[in-house]
């Protein structure tokens, strides 16, 4: 796993490593490599799983430590630029791999936002109580925040060091007229109020 | 350029194509390809070009024929849908390529996203200033909806299409959270209403 970690990376996606050149990295013979993994998809797999329990644990510390609504946000977003400014190879597979790649590694990748996605439903729910707003859709907020936070996070991470500050701002930014357009739906029983003259 | 479209696929990303195998394909000689080309990376760039203004061009039509705010979310979001939909394979081109592949590849995909939220923004403004309705700011909202749909549709690239039609209205409902949260935003000065207790 760390072999092809080490070779894949912005240019290259884990789908187009060899088992061969994998092994080779590794130090180990190619048929080594089935003592482990059935095969590349299997290996690969296994890293955008890998990817997802360690960046939902870090977002997971992040949201305890945050009190308010507010900042549970920016809590959320700022640990996610965090580990993508940290260069972290699995974050980066994560983020890339949903788009290329066998029918395998976009499930896999699916699964992990779904994994996402839940829990932040869950959190939604639970702060919409605390502070006696509405929340309308919650499942449907859940999925607009975390695609629009990974795609942004996407197309960021080549972006150099000093950029991050600025990007972390505008998605911050970007959930809330999320989370503020779900409550304004919910109150207006999820009509928007933007057009009164209709 | 029509042999590259046929060799790519869901699958595949331009960036794995050689030279070789998209002359092959095309019935010319290696040597031709550079009297079109000066190398694979360029023939990319063509084909998001294309891909962009091809997209740029439905969604604009569909625009056009819409008359109020609403209508004019749903009408782009169905002209999006419908074109992924019909299996375009520059549509998908763009939607994957800016994942993967050179830094040509994604400055070109950058540029196609942000000659689209550009345009965006100035519907926005004209549509919050015939509506009487607030709008904060404007360029970043344009922006959270671009990706945010660009991302929707990039994962649903494979889905059988009976999902379409589920996909669509999930996606406009995204959009109109994005609007109803920054109009909200605006008339409470940028502040969100959320949580009145802090």
């Amino acid at each position: 796993m760390e072999a092809a970690l080490k070779l894949a990376g912005p240019h290259r996606s884990v789908s187009s490593l060899s088992l061969r050149e994998v092994a080779r990295e590794a130090g180990i013979a190619p048929n080594s490599f089935y003592r482990q993994f059935r095969d590349m998809d299997e290996l690969a797999v296994a890293l955008i799983e890998r990817a997802g329990e360690s960046l939902r644990q870090i977002i997971g510390e992040a949201r305890q430590r945050a009190t308010s609504e507010r900042s549970v946000v920016r809590g959320s977003v700022e640990a996610f630029m965090e580990q993508l400014r940290s260069d972290d190879r699995l974050l980066q597979i994560l983020l890339r791999e949903g788009m290329v790649g066998s029918d395998a590694f976009k499930k896999a990748v699916d699964r992990q936002l779904n994994f996402f996605e839940e829990e932040l439903r869950l959190d939604l729910i639970r702060l919409a109580e605390a502070n006696k707003t509405g929340l309308y859709e919650p499942a449907l907020t859940a999925k607009a925040i975390t695609r629009l936070v990974f795609a942004m996070g996407a197309s960021a991470m080549d972006w150099p060091q000093d950029k991050y500050a600025e990007l972390t701002e505008q998605v911050v930014l970007m959930v809330r007229m999320i989370i503020t357009g779900t409550q304004t739906m919910a109150s207006s029983g999820g009509m928007e109020t933007l057009n009164p003259k209709r």
